[in-house]
């Protein structure tokens, strides 16, 4: 717990939290598998910071959850909250265990890679870098699902994460996209992150 | 461990048994939350029924590592799948954690029936009734998402669960459906289920 910076009570609903912290948490199970399945340790280093984003949602659900207790009865309606949270802390512990096992280079692949591998929809993290055309487009505007057969399923800026991105998100210099998609539309994005494509 | 029948060795590439057990890891969860959100006892005990699916999966995950290592080398390729495994375990019993929290009826959800809340998609158990129209249809000639807005996200028949089935999966009778979908539809799909309805 060293490493957690000291979360500040924000007022904000314990449901969109518990919602928040499920769509977190599906995500770093799909991360961590893809980055043992694969051996990709940059997927693992994005489970790793997810886990530090369910660590502060847990602050945040436990501090809400325990001021909307005001009486007895309100204890007791709020009771399973905490729990739901310790809950969460779990599943986001075990992910990051799965993602700890590929960054110390534990071996799980050859196995995996000798079995028929059937071209199939894989995980990336794409940097978007100074110069690609991406910056300033919104995502629908780039029709990357029809184009390259690429889905965005999160954003990195900085400390904050962007789930689900609306087709109204503009994408920004030093984004973190986190995608989905078959690995030659993965290659074509990461080209265009890197200024290698100036189309899609 | 004692409700856990003995498990017969069956020869899966452990990259498909992963893969699975990835699969059923965010359908749990998924499942879970929903269970909490809308303190629903039904998809708590779905996520129950899974905790045993993963648990025979991890099973066959370990004992199919340990007969691919034939040398010291094999083993020291293999030695990260069953510490995967057992992170899998570790997220399967925090998703039953929290639908556990559901099923002793400790209350989560009157904060959350107070905030407001916008009309979206939810997820329900559907079983299919012997006299419904939907027996021995194709799940694609049922148009379920362009007719009612509802997604089937698995089904459960007897003991064996199909995840994200295919478009030509035939409904039978007796089939516990997952879905997701908007309050309206899934209350018609239920209609159906029960031969209220004679379309959709």
């Amino acid at each position: 717990m060293a490493d957690i910076e000291k979360v500040e009570y924000k007022p904000i609903s314990v449901r969109d939290l518990l919602i928040e912290v499920k769509d977190i948490s599906e995500l770093m199970i799909d991360l961590a598998y893809s980055a043992a399945l694969f051996d990709n340790e940059e997927l693992a280093e994005e489970v790793m910071d997810l886990e530090k984003q369910v660590k502060t949602l847990t602050y945040l659900i436990n501090m809400n959850a325990m001021l909307a207790a005001r009486d007895a009865e309100d204890a007791e309606a709020l009771v399973g909250v905490p729990m739901v949270a310790s809950s969460a802390e779990k599943i986001s512990d075990a992910a990051a265990d799965i993602a700890t096992i590929v960054l110390k280079d534990i071996r799980i692949h050859p196995i995996i890679r000798d079995v028929f591998r059937k071209v199939e929809e894989q995980l990336a993290r794409i940097k978007i870098e100074s110069i690609s055309f991406l910056i300033s487009k919104r995502i629908d505007e780039l029709k990357l699902a029809a184009e390259i057969g690429v889905n965005i399923l999160a954003i990195r800026r900085g400390k904050r994460w962007i789930l689900d991105p609306e087709d109204e998100e503009i994408i920004q210099e030093e984004d973190i996209l986190i995608v989905r998609g078959t690995q030659k539309g993965i290659e074509e994005l990461g080209k265009a992150a890197k200024g290698k494509l100036k189309e899609l």
